[in-house]
């Protein structure tokens, strides 16, 4: 029996995620023709929307439950990029059909990253057609101490959080074009499906980093984006590029460092600090337990120049593109 | 020649929708990884998001312009059901293949609707994928003077804005399901393509109106919504319902009120007021040049009645559904 968008919405979103948090900034949330929410004195507000669409951004066979975890983290993502504080999110899914099993799936990944980060889904919509999730997620940061992608300065380190090209390489393990030991491969899956949005790193890198983002179409693509919008060049260190065991032990070192500048969805930060930020760097990151590694400096001109033990590389490495 | 998402934003949408705006409170708009944007003083945040499938929501031969107007339209109308002032837009763009002349249709559709209303196109993704749109709107409200469903008491008149039916009419025509003069065809089709965000009007409620909405789903199903949180009943009187002209030409007179209450997407405000308020709801009106009708008035109890003529319809009308 067909339910319908009111049930839908009622029974698997709207209890989890509104009692999971009890927010007291939510004055209305799901229920009403839009959600009424406080925004803290003296904040602003920030706002993020991505849409996952089955078969380009994720495979048919995904759990649904991951898929949820996925599609809530990416947006996290990028409000840790502008060193926001998370607090909202609204869901817009359509569906080919109303799959009771696979909403109450999906519902328990949404509810789980909720309450993991103490956010509230607060609005949605439900629609029936090919499989698309849209998420918008709002946040809030102290004014005029936002993060953005146009700071860099010449002389201005450059930093990644974590380890680049684990998801890419999950990516292919579950699409059989590579083959792993069973560890390696559980490892690099679950940095697939379950990247770690920054927002503690974020937060620490208010006042420090003077360009940021995350790292969503891999390192070459992102990169150009803060030296386009800073107007500078940027001297990458091929081997300086924070690589899992995993990742290494299943590539070798030459793939590894492709995967690493080409390969999409690592959702670590990129960032920029300035020479004499770089205590402040390490001290808050430190508190944060975040891993993160230098791998160049941003210089005066234009584009991206990759260097090999002290080389520069002839043929600079394409970025993964939607269209 | 396939062109980049980045491209795509760029070209299409960064520049109408900023520039033709300039909102003073957009701190960082399309471009970086989000929005940020600061709600004033005093003010609380309203969100809320809509998606339109191609084939469910739309027909697949529709014009990308009017497309984009009405799926702004649609989002704008929930943010005056709260009585708030539009601001800020988001778009999330499923589109089959980069298509140039779609596009610039589709982004032509947007920047007008925006600039009317003035509001600004914040931020985006544009996916490749099955014809979807989802927008989330964002405005705001004075603290605490946000309309709900769930403030309707006994004795409480029913209003609606505007008339009930052209909209559903309008799809049937499109549909080919009905015939119309050359001139009702073209008011009929127009409201259902071009409906009017009832901004002025949701504004003019505030502190006037116990419950609101606007409706999307038709008459029946909407006035359910208000009557379930407000733990009330309603006593409708179908003579009194607000049709066309056009409408009743086109239908007669039977079957335009059974539109009137069945069919979606009018997009007019269904709203309650306390017989103290009426005096101030005409004048409220009356300034923002918004026709509306009383219909009916809220009892003690629960469901919807129906009358015609005096007398209790037997069969009470069904709301349209999306699964």
């Amino acid at each position: 029996m067909p339910i319908s968008e009111f049930e839908l919405i009622e029974r698997f979103f709207r209890q989890g995620c509104q009692r999971g948090n009890q927010r007291k900034d939510v004055l209305m949330g799901i229920g009403d023709d839009a959600a009424i929410l406080r925004v803290p004195a003296n904040n602003q507000l920030v706002v993020t929307t991505d849409t996952l669409v089955e078969g380009i951004h994720f495979l048919p066979s995904i759990d649904p439950e991951m898929l949820a975890y996925k599609s809530v983290a990416v947006n996290l993502s990028d409000l840790a990029a502008m060193g926001a504080d998370p607090a909202w999110l609204t869901l817009a899914l359509t569906l080919p059909r109303s799959d009771e099993t696979w909403l109450s799936r999906f519902a328990a990944g949404l509810n789980q990253i909720c309450e993991y980060y103490g956010i509230a889904l607060v609005g949605g919509d439900t629609t029936r057609g090919p499989l698309t999730i849209t998420l918008t997620a709002l946040g809030h940061v102290p004014s005029d101490q936002s993060l953005s992608r146009s700071g860099a300065k010449p002389g201005d380190w450059i930093f990644v959080t974590g380890h680049l090209g684990d998801s890419a390489a999950g990516l292919k393990l579950l699409k059989g074009e590579l083959q792993a030991s069973d560890d390696h491969r559980e490892f690099l899956v679950t940095r697939h499906l379950r990247p770690t949005p920054r927002i503690l790193a974020g937060r620490s890198l208010r006042g420090i980093a003077s360009a940021c983002l995350d790292l969503s179409d891999g390192l070459a693509g992102d990169l150009e984006h803060i030296v386009t919008a800073s107007g500078v060049g940027a001297h990458v260190e091929i081997d300086k590029l924070p690589l899992s065991k995993a990742l290494l032990e299943t590539l070798g070192d030459e793939e590894a460092r492709q995967l690493a500048i080409r390969g999409g969805e690592d959702y670590e930060l990129l960032f920029t600090v300035p020479e004499a930020q770089k205590g402040a760097l390490m001290t808050a990151l430190g508190e944060a337990g975040v891993s993160h590694s230098c791998i160049g400096q941003i210089r005066a001109g234009s584009g991206i120049h990759y260097y090999r033990e002290g080389e520069p590389l002839q043929q600079a490495p394409q970025s993964f593109r939607h269209f």
